[in-house]
């Protein structure tokens, strides 16, 4: 048996797509989840902005003893995505305790930058 | 009816508004918060110092189910804002639960660098 | 008497080590760990992958009153060790509290960029 | 009356100077404090290596209602400071309750990288 370990919500403020690539490797963010449980843990994400309401409802599965590294471009529902260039917040709920991490490539100049956070757990 | 999450409190003790930009992007920092409840966030901002008194007593209004991403220069109070190439470190206040991320992009040199981290809350 | 501080369990969700390398600097992560006691930690590795089982039981230890700046690529067991170029997370288990870090340099471009995040600890 | 907030202990498993610096700004690690309270607190450094005993009983003083960024350059006891290229790793330990956040520039290429973490608090 295999135990599920970490919180079942978690958030990410900083959020945010650059809108330009350019050098060898390609802006993006991912949001990094570890299921140590040997079950798949089902996640829903809340998409927050500035300016509209929240898009809520986008599922995903994360297999059991698997870790997903999901990237925000490809997460949407009914043919709604989270824009590029605009300033956004992430919350992922899961069924079964998880453990999430968050980091952004940078590639708008032709050199990359780095950033990465520990989500911030609910307890 | 949507939960307040987080903390009422939070500390970044690392600001500094780097002093030049070059290349596309400016460098700027940011105070991101997530409110997930249905109602404004009233926040207060309090400004440390190395070698003077605290700034105290900044005001910012999250409106509910919205993030606000608050560049650090807009920050101020009765015409005093935080000055650029100074180390400072940030007190958020918030009179219901929220979560806060810090972010800082310097683009001293034509190719920038990113940090992040969660801010450290009070509990 | 040095007491042994920190947690027993961590995780990094976003464990990669890059394909490549430029400039003077080599592209690498590091799990950073101290340990404060005065007797040796025992970690044991669990990595986690996104299409494939786990690979555990990896063993390092690390003396007592000394700090361990472990390299990911230095990590493996019968002769298995951790792809380039893949995503996947890190479970580090210890049979004494200590405290880990991890850290990554990318030099695929010749600039480097940094990321560092606390480890999740398991309470 | 202002509240010493935040916790008394404080690790730093990831410590590195650079040995290099090029470009326009010069690669450093700050270690970086705010002190809530009215009262100056005092610090004691100690700084784990991986191949040596730890440099132990390095004091610093924050006075009440400030911030300090201190340069883990400056550092040191007895003629003995932190040298530069070695991994090392660092514990702060404070009379009142203060918090800590570690943050590095690399500029070792004339492009500069940057990371932060918070450090990992003793409950």
């Amino acid at each position: 048996m295999y135990t599920a370990k970490g919180a079942k919500t978690w958030f990410i403020p900083d959020g945010y797509i650059p809108e330009k690539s350019s050098g060898e490797l390609t802006s993006h963010e991912s949001v990094c989840v570890l299921n140590t449980s040997g079950a798949a843990a089902r996640l829903r994400f809340t998409i927050y902005f500035e300016d509209r309401d929240p898009l809520a409802g986008i599922e995903v599965a994360v297999p059991g003893r698997r870790t997903m590294h999901i990237r925000t471009s490809s997460l949407g529902r009914d043919g709604m995505s989270i824009p590029v260039g605009v300033p956004y917040a992430i919350e992922v709920e899961s069924d079964i305790p998880v453990i999430v991490q968050y980091s952004r490539l940078d590639a708008t100049q032709s050199e990359n930058a780095l950033m990465s956070v520990m989500a911030y757990p609910l307890h």
